[in-house]
């Protein structure tokens, strides 16, 4: 069996910038800590969340030592350390496991559309270069490139990427990862208006910045999905969904600081050209945290 | 709340056509009567399993007329009655109910993308004329026009339009039907690789020519989600699973009467153009019957 | 070198029906030498626009008999047959032919989607059954199934398959057809906004419905075309490109029917589901109209 | 009327790299040599095929500068100064500006996707910090966004945004382009098979890497067209667009540097994860290359 250390809800801080548009490396450890304490079950620094691709090396450095720092062994650390070439992947992934992560997690880059043999000998090159476990992550949305269960299959073949991330919101790509790889692969859902079906269909974890916003109900339903509660778990996801929608529609980073904001929490400035939602978006943010509110002491 | 006659496995009879292309009624009542004593919730001729486009007005009249006689009332029969124009969807519809079929199946064929008011209008006209239930069918992929949630939710206004079937195989459109219009709402999923997602989202049933080959697993699977146990739902779709994503990739009248033939069961000739499996799909086909077959007797 | 009894401008007369929902034969008779007065090069009537699928057999008939009537010869026609099912396309191009049809235009209409082998078999027992030419058709928006360049240089090999109208709208297929089969094989562009980039290519025609409302637009941009005046070929087409993009993106028999009715000139009324172009569409085409009148003078 | 610099055949170079991945200056100049003394109207360093993505910021000014001393003023050089961050982007336009280029070509690089506000606010910020026009690049296959004509219109309303490419192979786009914003707005074509209709619609230029191994053929067809005369310009692009075609499939800096070791011409090495063509995509190529030398002497 593939050793897998995370499951459950694996949650994705926000990176907050100063006006400057300088990361603020003290709030981001207040967000990190406020994650752990809702009961986390992992930590994503430079996630898409954490907008890694817009950072430099240094900021890169920086938040991967100030999470490390901050959760102090109490759970496990997945850092993101994908990029365009292959060189500074391995640089990424080398200074992740010297810092302390637990794993890495990668995902192809592209500009140019990469083919199989390529994206296999990239994290084939990483994969050799250090010790700790490799997550890979499909989210054509983002990353540009749309690997197949196919080809993820044949990633698992690398000794260390011992995990799949699937963003693309097909619940078919997790029915052929399981059938193809059996019970012992883990995968992990990255969409969230797939939560439910994503769990029902045997995903080990959920990868979520909503953990951010609403983080007892991430896992509660996960806590349900493990008691084998199917009816508790609907209803617990028909409470968050329309969050979830909402925060995938306009895209993570906007969504979750605006959404800390209307919750009164410090969620930081952007760096240009990503900027907060407009008005009429916050508004309709507003109504929906204040939906699931006066609906969460119900259940 | 909407008035709903069906619910769990609703199975779709294939029609089998002589060697002249001609409807073998005899034939076709025996289907229908294996699908009735394997323990179907329902029974729906003259669906898209049926090909029911491709029938002359006497073929159908005749196969709502034999359906009914055999089925004798032990199960609610849902008769496709769908059609280019309004006028045939009336008279079609107007017979189905004059013969005894408890609702009629109905989608919005199109030749010309048909816009909302169109499509209302259609299905108001129609349902003026009758006073049985409509179950309105969205499959954009045979059908060729695609309506929208909030087209359906339109569409649930009209007083005997109280059924949704989904076909699309998109989960989402599922989570915003129940979520936009509340538990009493009773929507269908018609996407076989899609039935542990859309039970474990609430549908109420499932349209399904799987029916045909392996009748107690797909009973055994709502029953299971009936039960709130996902663990027993979870393995029970992974047994189906490889089946359900074949007959869905091979077009249903082609792949459920092959698979009739290789269980020994008489499924019929076809009405051109439409012909059988190649023979390298039959050789995949018959793998993964046996495969369902030597796992069956384990759960 | 194979048969091309087409070419220029073949125009496509909508059907006007009257207020009971029944074709109005002296009404079409009428659009037909409108047509063949502007200057057509062929007529094809029970193509998209007149709304053949919506037809019975004895209306396809009528309107079959009173084009050929009306034509006298003065130009080609051809004839739309295409059918669900293989028995109804070899009737209705048997009664084309020996009605006087110069050549019969066949899509491959599906509501299941059809194999290669299933289409080619589809067209070929077509041909075997009639010694005029025929004209395979690929409009996947409407017909609902799409025919790659491949397949449809392997019905070319199908004797009396001569011609090919292209209408999905993309012009690499015009390039790949045009490559592969030489300068002899004769391809028709189906897809108005792309009439310029269609007869740069190299196309032979084009089949459009314009010609109902602009015939002496459509036909100057044809001729420019034969007189290698791209500049003039250019302007011509920028005068109508807005009226191109609009019918196509309304529907053609709503847009040509009100776009008649804006001209003077009585359309006739619709089959249900199929209803006019709504108030501020009619506005909308009002104005497209009335710029190119203003303009029409000035080239 | 805007100030375009640029028409014709605007040609993007290889970068080439040594053994070790670091970029070989000398040979990068050889490649600019070749470009201009083939008669091509413009240079752009640091494009798609240039993999400007993958560079650091030192290599992409070494380019700039060697481009710069190489052209020698004799035709204008577009610098591609694309970068996710905005502060970036400002950054590589100042030098770009610096160093000597007549304009820069910025498309909207992406990972989260950005709304059109924050667009037109990227291209503004920039705008306002450089003095030389800049080429507003729509390429979603590569930049990850896909900007509307509509939102193209908006930015040309930025004063020293003067100039469009379009690469997504959509003709209508074009059509729009031109139909919206009159003959004196310049856009540039950008997707190779896409150069006999681009320059049809009225396309002031055509910005291809073919131009490393076809510039005689690229040049030609863009003369025929000057001249008015599009049989000859039918004839040429035809023989060139089984190249277009690969070359474009394959991904350009793979499939140009490939072509140009088959033209004995030392076309460097790549930049890992990228790779050379496959043997059978190199034999392909072969095969097409040669064709087109066999034709070559016939026009």
């Amino acid at each position: 069996m593939k050793k897998a250390p995370f499951k459950g809800v694996v949650a994705y801080p926000v990176t907050p910038f100063d006006n400057n548009e300088s990361i603020d490396i003290p709030l981001f450890k207040k967000h990190v800590e406020r994650l752990v304490s809702a009961g986390s079950h992992g930590i994503a620094p430079l996630g898409s969340t954490g907008v890694m691709p817009y950072l430099t090396d240094a900021e890169k450095e920086a938040m991967t030592e100030a999470t490390i720092q901050q959760v102090a062994n109490r759970v496990p650390i997945l850092v993101g350390v994908s990029n365009l070439t292959t060189e500074k992947t391995v640089y990424h992934s080398q200074f992740a496991e010297k810092a302390g992560a637990t794993a890495v997690m990668i995902s192809p880059m592209s500009y140019w559309k990469l083919t199989d043999d390529e994206i296999v000998k990239h994290y084939d090159t990483v994969a050799s270069k250090i010790s700790i476990p490799i997550m890979a992550y499909n989210n054509p949305a983002t990353a540009g490139v749309d690997m197949s269960p196919a080809l993820l299959k044949r990633l698992l073949q690398i000794p260390n990427v011992t995990m799949i991330k699937e963003s693309t919101g097909d619940i078919q790509r997790m029915h052929y990862l399981r059938k193809e790889l059996g019970e012992e692969v883990t995968f992990f859902n990255g969409s969230n208006p797939l939560a439910l079906a994503a769990f029902s269909a045997g995903a080990t974890g959920w990868c979520t910045a909503a953990a951010n916003l609403i983080p007892e109900l991430n896992i509660a339903l996960y806590d349900a999905v493990q008691e084998n509660d199917l009816d508790q778990a609907r209803r617990l996801f028909y409470k968050q969904v329309d969050l979830l929608k909402f925060i995938v529609a306009k895209g993570l980073p906007r969504a979750i600081k605006t959404g800390l904001d209307l919750l009164g929490i410090d969620g930081g400035g952007f760096k240009s050209p990503l900027k907060p939602l407009t008005e009429n978006e916050t508004s309709e943010l507003d109504g929906i945290l204040s939906a699931i509110k006066s609906e969460i002491y119900q259940y």
